[in-house]
């Protein structure tokens, strides 16, 4: 590594101000630039063993790190550089360049909005597992962001809405709806960007595997996240996106369904969100089974009592016939490495009670964008199938 | 300050881990967020006064500076801060955090591309002067990533697409469309973050000076801007971004005219673009008069040597009132501040020689967003009432 280092020290100095192909062969062996990288920006760089390649050009600095990784090495030629020990896990993951113990964004990637900053991010290819959410030669749906006002926080604020490719070539069709929430720390950016809905989107429509819907995904981040003095933690994570139910129901909803052409029945109104989403796709929904008909919860859910399932939610549970021809969906999916057991158990109790659910284990995976990209999967397939 | 500061600090550390109303008195009087800031941010800030304070928390760097603005001073409490030494211009302007010599994008901000890379962003409110680009209450347009495959590129390339707030209201209306490009090291992304050339819109077309109309941007860094070994930059230039005509005609008109309701004949079909995206739109349109009748430049556009008219743009103005029959719309714009001469005797001259144009001085502005915004909203009334 360090030699081939001091090589493309030298070829840089022979060759100024240049980064053309004579020089690729100075870049470790089997690398290329990490796909969210600006034009021209080289590092980091990905390995065919899947291992990360850092690089980042610091003279001056005394100590530079990337966050979950550890201490960079400085070179001679004042770069410091730093090599995942190990293989890194396949799917997105998020990193900062830490310089003198200032955490920063790297001006070279992509910006993606995660613990609740602009930080960057690295993909690690899957390789033929990945392919659901490639870029292939299909109709390509739209992301955009619509602007509209919310009369409970009194702002006018942004969604993200995908449209599928069909959506402007139908005009008289009508769509059915999916809400899908974030994780704590993003906003609704952030299924777009790490979690490539609108490409797993776009390749499920073309192959007919699910139906053409248009995707919401708003900021359920309505609080700043920080405890008010004196309060805890767990009462911070209560107030925390608290609203966020109403403003779905009585701003994002009415919003979109002026203006899209949406299905406006519950049987064509699904949500769902990852992680922390997941909590608020069971607040809201299972508080308001007149609206929703879809249920999925991406590694985070609410919690629900199975020795008092009668008075969960307000006795959604309460007849499991009621709550399964009301519920034509209702998805649990979690990474095996990020200790699934408990969302299995309430899968099946659930299950033991009558309550028809769907359990999906994504192997291998822990708390991250792969696992939520193979729920995405997993569960838009079974939506609006009641038609 | 200095007082004011220490106070901040007392204050923070009798009420910990918390920013609310009790302490925000400790913030220099008169200043509130940059309107940029990640929720809970508290710096930059954005005096009355129009001076930025700036703050990073870096007890262990040695020396710590904002772009543009200079060195931080250290504080015993490992925060770093700096105040504007003047008021800053009205407007956006890009800043970095150099940590011990590093560059680096700020965190706690949106990020923006420009000078190539992704950077942070600070607005300097104008007042009423500004009302032209802020929220108000009228319909919103959507901005949106659509994706296409360029045959000139062979590969998938996004575009961002403004469609008016009545687009999908009027499903049998066909649109206008505008191409608008950023200026070199920004890309589509600028000019509705930097630009908020979707608000300008939104304002324009809901007071009725402006046709509703579908805006079209893309990223004409075709190349990636690094002189080639022994290149000019000069010749640099002129490689960089070569192919964006040709990406323009072939690729991304094509894509739009399919994808959204249209009106396809020149007399709908305009093109402008800021100081780079100024010369594609001279090099695009005055070689394609067949295609464009609108064409506008601010702060950029082609050398044309008056005194050799005829061969200029394979003798486009040769025939004045064939020109001037053709291009309904001639604008060239530019801040009082950024050297108007040139673009001024431009102007002139062509009038002189009898070729209509109009130009445009945006008073007390130099290069920066703020004259673009003024230009666009002066060029978008103009297009599109030959119909």
């Amino acid at each position: 590594m360090k030699s081939l280092l001091k090589l493309a020290c030298v070829s840089l100095l022979t060759i100024p101000m240049t980064l053309s192909a004579q020089t690729e062969e100075a870049y470790p062996a089997g690398t290329v630039p990490n796909e969210h990288n600006v034009a021209g920006a080289d590092y980091p760089r990905i390995g065919a063993d899947k291992r990360v390649h850092f690089k980042v050009h610091a003279p001056d600095a005394k100590k530079v790190e990337i966050s979950f990784r550890g201490e960079m090495t400085k070179g001679d030629d004042g770069n410091w550089t730093l090599v995942s020990k190990e293989p890194e896990v396949e799917g997105f993951h998020y990193y900062q360049v830490i310089i003198d113990g200032v955490a920063t964004a790297d001006p070279n990637g992509k910006p993606f909005f995660g613990m609740g900053k602009w930080v960057s991010g690295i993909e690690i290819p899957e390789g033929e597992a990945g392919d659901y959410y490639a870029v292939k030669d299909v109709p390509h749906g739209n992301v955009s962001k619509s602007k509209y006002y919310s009369d409970v926080r009194k702002e006018w604020r942004d969604c993200v809405v995908y449209t599928p490719a069909e959506y402007d070539k139908n005009p008289d069709k009508k769509y059915p709806v999916l809400y899908l929430q974030h994780g704590m720390g993003e906003n609704e950016s952030s299924w777009a960007n790490q979690g490539k809905m609108n490409l797993i989107m776009d390749n499920l429509i073309a192959e007919g595997k699910a139906k053409p819907m248009i995707v919401v995904m708003d900021n359920g981040n309505i609080e700043v996240f920080k405890p008010l003095p004196g309060e805890s933690m767990a009462d911070a994570h209560k107030r925390f996106g608290g609203q966020f139910p109403d403003i779905l129901i009585n701003d994002i909803i009415p919003h979109i369904e002026k203006n899209y052409r949406t299905l406006t029945d519950r049987d064509n109104r699904a949500m769902a969100g990852l992680s922390w989403g997941g909590l608020l796709t069971f607040n809201t929904t299972l508080n308001n089974l007149d609206k929703f008909s879809h249920i999925g919860a991406f590694s985070g859910m609410g919690h629900i009592d199975l020795n008092n399932l009668d008075t969960a939610y307000n006795g959604a549970f309460k007849d499991p016939k009621t709550f399964n021809d009301q519920v034509h969906t209702f998805f649990m999916g979690i990474g095996s490495e990020e200790g699934p057991e408990r969302v299995k158990n309430l899968s099946d109790g659930l299950k033991a009670a009558g309550i028809n659910n769907v359990y999906y284990e994504s192997p291998g995976t822990a708390h991250e964008f792969l696992t939520w990209r193979r729920c995405l999967k997993e569960f838009a397939p079974m939506l609006f199938n009641n038609n």
